[in-house]
């Protein structure tokens, strides 16, 4: 019989990973955790999809753990319930509510599996010892104690755990946020120290950019935590941030990929781990942003902080924020919020800049945020040179730039965001053939 | 301000209960259980009326303990959902599923309970430390850990308790069976040392026999727990059995009342506290039996054995078992069983008869069996004989008798039982005015 470690890495492409400190002398299989998303478990049959999915690893000597989402739309369905028991449910209660979700797919695949003769079991949060802070509907994972998994795991079974739950150190049902059991997936693989973490969605990988305004866009295969953390954070809404964050620290090899098709997907790996050194991996584009600025603000210690404080005491998280200087010792100052905040935002800009003597307020919904994003533009230089110009060959207007080590992100008029988007796609050579 | 607890043995219409072992020296409030059935909170407007219900009782300065249901109809459709993803679900994994149902009504009343502003806190079955033996779908309440509950007792916090679930030593969910919220609720009740178990239902309380089958029927104050049980396993579906057998176990006083009025329901009581000697409390009409009859069974010892033993391994319950000795050294042996296991009975019944060379084996799917209960006859004399001498006077042929010591049980010919039950109701003095 093949060694199901090997072929796997095998499978995934010529992948340098097993060089990542793995020891196969003696041992036969890998502990593989599989994820699947709520459009993977939306039905019976579907359900029964993944069973088929879980099984065939399994049965290659491997060992799996599963963790669930809830059934696509069901938690959406729960909100709306508490919504109507209360305008503002107890934070509490709506995760006992919502917990429901995960703990119906999983005692349902759980039920599949051993109606298949395999020897399955349900664990819900807190039975898996998911241990989080007391932060409900948000709640960070502490750590989770593999006791019962780990006794799962040796006697052969397959633990189907139900995702996005935990509990605090009290006792009280937690939940993780939304996209919660990707981290709920990646936690567990970390603490169980598995080969592999696997996350089913219903999407083939992470994109070069969105398929739908770039036809062009191809599949990566390998991308970076570094990057993937920029991708995410931008809106390539395929993996909870957290749980690349908790990927990256303790260095939990990421495999995204579609459950409903047996393609390679995005493998999700450390940077050192012999990835193509693309400049560029990613372009990225958010048009949930909106644009306030605030023009001829006088040049004192303290104003950045009496325009700050105001909007983060309204709840309002400032995404850009730039100022240039001018002549006269006034400034320019200028961040973006999301746009379901602006007219919070700018009803705030008006009040302090009537105080701080700025001259004038201006603001701007119409606004896309383009982003590059490569780790390799750490080594190389030119890429915002690039980008300028490609988008002035266009004549794409720059209005905001901000940059990280990793990504330069530029904000343009909304309307021509997808042709700044294709532009740049094919100027990084991100085109597929 | 009044005293709680005296006007809610007042409002009990009499009750001698005060005499029953309570202090009421220096006790201002009283610590009440109440448990809502599926009816009660199947949709948000019916939990915001029970949210009424629990506030109105903890604003008489009282302590209050809720045990919910889930909705009705839920639990059925959980079923069902399992049904698609397994033709014969994991009982475990069906326990998992099911105690959704009453984790989600316990969340919503928690909500709006706290939107009232009051403070209370769901829990679910293991967080109420309700531990029960490992017989899932149908397991047994072992004890349970009031730790947690009487913790919030004591900071004057509403504990809302997911009724129906527990869960085993080695912390897996467990469901007490249909009707089991009923159980939770007294068990929890005696474990609290409550001062009373309030079972609100969807009917006002105990009847004397069916309303829909007569007319005259008329609702019992005060029912001792030895006639309970005869009658709730006779067919008054408003109580779980098992609830009936906790409560007498540990004296634990249930008041069995609606959820949609004011009206003073059933209170359950132990004998000695305080009934009206009635001889016959209630007629009951089980149609759920078929019976069996070998006929010309010999008279040898380990007959019955032979015949028991096979219809035992099937998973069929026997109800009545009567034996009539002929003259010729030879037996009837006739039985009942549920009516669904009738066919599989009558065929072991033909299998076996042929063997211990009985002559004949004969069924009837169409009979009924009449009981009427009441602790008094074990005083009285004189109760089968006006029970037998009823039925003759409206020319209904008895086919079976059986006795315990507060019940007298005749089948009779379905299509004969409505018009039993009515004249028993007449002939034992139940009628209402």
């Amino acid at each position: 019989m093949a060694q199901p470690r090997e072929a796997y890495w095998k499978k995934c492409k010529g992948s340098r990973l097993e060089a990542l400190n793995f020891n196969f002398q003696g041992i036969n299989m890998s502990l593989i955790v599989q994820k699947f998303g709520g459009t993977s478990v939306v039905d019976i049959e579907r359900i029964k999809n993944v069973a088929r999915r879980v099984t065939t690893v399994f049965d290659q000597d491997n060992d799996v753990v599963v963790i669930l989402s809830a059934m696509a739309g069901v938690t959406d369905n729960l909100i709306k319930l508490a919504g109507q028991a209360s305008a503002a449910p107890s934070k509490r209660e709506l995760d006992v509510l919502l917990a429901t979700g995960e703990q119906t797919t999983a005692a349902l695949l759980a039920m599949i599996l051993k109606d298949m003769h395999y020897p399955a079991q349900s664990l819900l949060g807190y039975q898996a010892e998911v241990v989080t802070d007391g932060t409900f509907g948000n709640a960070r994972i502490l750590g989770v104690g593999t006791r019962r998994i780990k006794e799962m795991v040796a006697k052969k079974k397959i633990a189907v755990v139900a995702g996005f739950q935990g509990c605090d150190p009290k006792g009280n049902i937690t939940t993780l946020g939304r996209g919660g059991s990707d981290t709920s997936a990646v936690a567990i693989a970390s603490a169980l120290n598995a080969d592999m973490c696997e996350i089913y969605t219903d999407v083939d990988g992470i994109y070069t950019t969105d398929p739908n305004i770039c036809a062009r866009a191809r599949k990566i295969d390998k991308i970076c935590y570094e990057e993937m953390l920029e991708m995410a954070s931008l809106g390539a809404k395929v993996l909870q941030i957290r749980s690349v964050e908790v990927a990256k620290k303790y260095n939990v090899h990421v495999h995204v990929r579609s459950s409903f098709s047996d393609e390679e997907g995005t493998m999700v790996v450390s940077e050192d781990s012999g990835m193509e050194r693309l400049v560029v991996s990613g372009i990225t584009c958010n048009n949930n942003e909106a644009r306030i600025t605030l023009r001829k603000v006088p040049d004192r210690p303290g104003i950045a902080a009496s325009i700050f404080t105001p909007i983060a005491d309204a709840g309002i998280q400032v995404d850009m924020i730039v100022q240039n200087t001018r002549s006269n010792g006034k400034n320019d100052l200028t961040f973006t919020v999301p746009v379901e905040n602006f007219d919070m935002a700018l009803e705030i800009g008006n009040k302090v800049a009537a105080e701080i003597g700025a001259e004038e307020v201006l603001g701007d919904k119409n606004i896309a945020k383009v982003s590059v994003v490569g780790v390799g533009m750490k080594n190389h230089s030119g890429v915002a040179a690039k980008m300028f110009g490609t988008l002035a060959a266009e004549n794409i207007n720059i209005r905001l730039i901000t940059t990280s080590e990793i990504r330069i992100s530029c904000v343009v008029t909304e309307k021509y965001a997808e042709l700044a988007v294709r532009a740049l796609h094919t100027a990084f050579g991100l085109d597929k053939e």
